[in-house]
């Protein structure tokens, strides 16, 4: 039993990155699944039929995203009713569905929407929360097929991954876990302060050792983004006490090997791992931002609840807003300009006191692509993190582009305070120890 | 013609993402040359066979990614071997290429990487400067093939993308060169304040004449995101000047049909064109936001030499912050709450004032995903625009997650400027006609 995906789309043979594939690729291995083939073609109705003949012909399970919107070069329905020999038919559920959506957006349905109303005849509706697009299941008896397990089911789901995404969870994950005989279980460690050859270098041997007990079952990922190493294993097996302990096994391992440089698991993100410390701490916050220009302070509110520690945010991008918003002596820009080690130090300190939070943290750096000097080149940064203490100041110098920098600024300034915030854990208990 | 690309290796149907499919589709189409199927297969020599002899079939240009590491479940020439019907040899050229790369790596050579000296005979070797595996190119005369024009290529390439793309670069674009006979050029544009389906509505007539005029040379895709519709056409000729005048006349005809609404061409981004028209008119801005939570600010400085025009951002999340930094009157945020059209106006009043600059625009709404009432849901958001005469404000509802909704709230601001500053553009030619 093979299962494949075909993905629809011009703009996926043109340099557009294919993310179905992968988010699907990903969550069928779930239930033991393995896709065999995928195949992107573009708004090509005899292209879009050749690929849907060939998976028909080879393959049970057969996911198709893409091509279900409203518009001229939309053809999966009328590529799937092709190679089917299936009518399109008008679903008036689907089009009463469509309708809706459009009275709950508060504007007048255009004609064009009608057309996603139509379905291969005999399909079953996958409903589609987000977007104007159902999805739809169909059963295929094969051309050669002698009993019911020659049939093929097809999946039809619309293109863009925010629509497509929740569809696949609730529509098409519940028939997928009836072939479930494998069970694959996978954990993500992200870790800030090490880069991916230093962090790959203390996890080989862990690698190794598990890969030479489990040839097949284990696997592994690093991947770097923006200053951040995720990690990833997958173990694979048919018992799930043993899968989950060599998962807790591999798990400890790392934390040994990297200890607080891993700074969150799973969905977990840097600001939402600091977010949480400041509710523990019961902590808030305040930002001054000048190259990063509100990205931190973006960052910090994308968390749900971020309103109870986060006060507000000062984008203090001239020097006249540093000095009135923030009250960096016009001395300090003068002596040793806005990209500085004293400025940061003014502006995290100028922007906890005329807030009121109990926390600041600052950025200013220099983000390029112009403005850079032989003393002060571009990527140059510096976070400030004011608390109770004196302001404790890091100075890096980041590569990379105007976004990469801006985004390893604010990534940079967020691990500032989480290891701010986890040494207010530890200090107690240094306290303690001391009275002994 | 058709090109097609097969990548294989396991990893892209687990949920690896396939980048060489992207970088490979791009650069394809400097040449003109365009993608038909992207087939991503297994390490499974059946599949990869399978694969390879219908693209035989079918196509001319066949590009191979991956497979041909030293390792067992490197299956390329063996499947190339078996689908084309050619014996793999040794090459002695590519085992002392790959011994001397041992060498310069100081280690030794392991048994395995023999492996990657055999190749498919009469191969041509392609150089791969910093990998073991040398890729190589095969002419395939085609079954059926009558002439040399049925010939297929067969491009094959090591997987990793860090050896790929230069090898792409050197060893494969100047065989693509030559057939650059068809020029293609492309232009994009960009959409605010229509759907998706009311953009398609107003350029669909545009859309059937020009297919009508050239079935196959004229490409169009519609995409949206966040609010954004996004309009690329493409024209492919032999006669330059014939594509340009067609560009150009689709594109008069699009900017007939959208008006306004269409805020810029290819690269162009919501806020370089603001950020463009601030510098032009010579106006200073300032934020103050609260549920996107930076996120406006951080789009205007996204844009390099945005600090000509942007001042400052306020985000004052806390209704604290709004009355402190912005002078929003308690009485304001006590009868009409944060999340009001009266709030939004003494935002932007509030911001403008403050920071002396000559334009202010605000955000205040509800991001979830808690948070929301039936009298304030979810996704309301309020966005003000002060310059010299009353404050604007629009009322938007907004769907999505937390994200989308951020996301369009800051678009939706961006665009509120915009439009601002094209009416002061068109003003003093409205005076001047009244004054005849």
């Amino acid at each position: 039993m093979k299962t494949e995906l075909i993905c629809a789309g011009t703009e996926l043979l043109e340099g557009k990155l294919n993310t179905n594939s992968s988010y699907i690729g990903e969550r069928l291995g779930w239930y033991g699944l393995e896709l065999s083939f995928v195949t992107t073609v573009g708004d090509n109705i005899a292209d879009l039929e050749q690929t849907l003949k060939l998976a028909l012909s080879r393959s049970s399970i057969i996911i198709i995203t893409g091509g279900l919107g409203p518009t001229f070069d939309d053809l999966t329905r009328e590529a799937v009713s092709a190679a089917t020999g299936r009518k399109l038919v008008l679903s008036r559920e689907a089009l009463s569905a469509i309708a809706a959506m459009f009275v709950r957006r508060g504007i007048e349905m255009p004609k064009n929407n009608e057309r996603q109303a139509y379905v291969i005849e005999g399909a079953k509706l996958l409903a589609n929360p987000l977007g104007t697009a159902p999805g739809q299941l169909v059963a295929v008896e094969k051309a050669a097929g002698k009993d019911k397990k020659d049939n093929a089911l097809l999946f039809l789901l619309p293109g863009p991954p925010k629509e497509m995404q929740p569809m696949f969870e609730r529509e098409v994950a519940p028939y997928l876990k009836k072939y479930e005989s494998m069970i694959k279980k996978s954990f993500a460690l992200h870790v800030f302060g090490l880069g991916e050859s230093a962090v790959d270098e203390k996890i080989r041997k862990i690698v190794e050792a598990e890969r030479k007990l489990d040839a097949g079952g284990v696997s592994f990922t690093i991947l770097a983004r923006q200053m951040i190493v995720d990690l990833v294993v997958s173990v694979r097996g048919k018992d799930e006490m043993l899968v989950d302990e060599m998962l807790h096994n591999i798990k400890n391992e790392f934390y040994e090997a990297l200890g607080e440089n891993i700074y969150g698991e799973d969905k977990a993100t840097l600001e939402s791992v600091a977010g949480g410390l400041l509710m523990k701490h019961r902590k808030t916050l305040v930002t001054a931002e000048s190259c990063t220009g509100g990205l931190l302070s973006q960052k910090i509110t994308s968390v749900p609840g971020s309103s109870f520690y986060f006060k507000q945010g000062f984008v203090t991008y001239s020097n006249e807003s540093k000095v009135k918003e923030l009250g960096v002596s016009e001395e300090t820009l003068n002596k040793f300009g806005a990209v500085s080690e004293e400025t940061a130090i003014e502006m995290a300190e100028g922007a906890r006191k005329a807030s009121g939070a109990d926390l600041a943290l600052s950025i200013t750096g220099v983000a390029g692509p112009s403005g850079g000097t032989s003393q002060k080149p571009v990527g140059l940064v510096y976070v400030g993190f004011s608390g109770s203490g004196p302001v404790k100041v890091f100075k890096i110098n980041f590569p990379g582009s105007r976004t990469d920098i801006r985004e390893r600024a604010a990534n940079q300034a967020l691990d500032v305070l989480r290891r701010a915030l986890m040494e207010m854990e530890t200090k107690p208990e240094l306290k303690r120890k001391s009275r002994k």
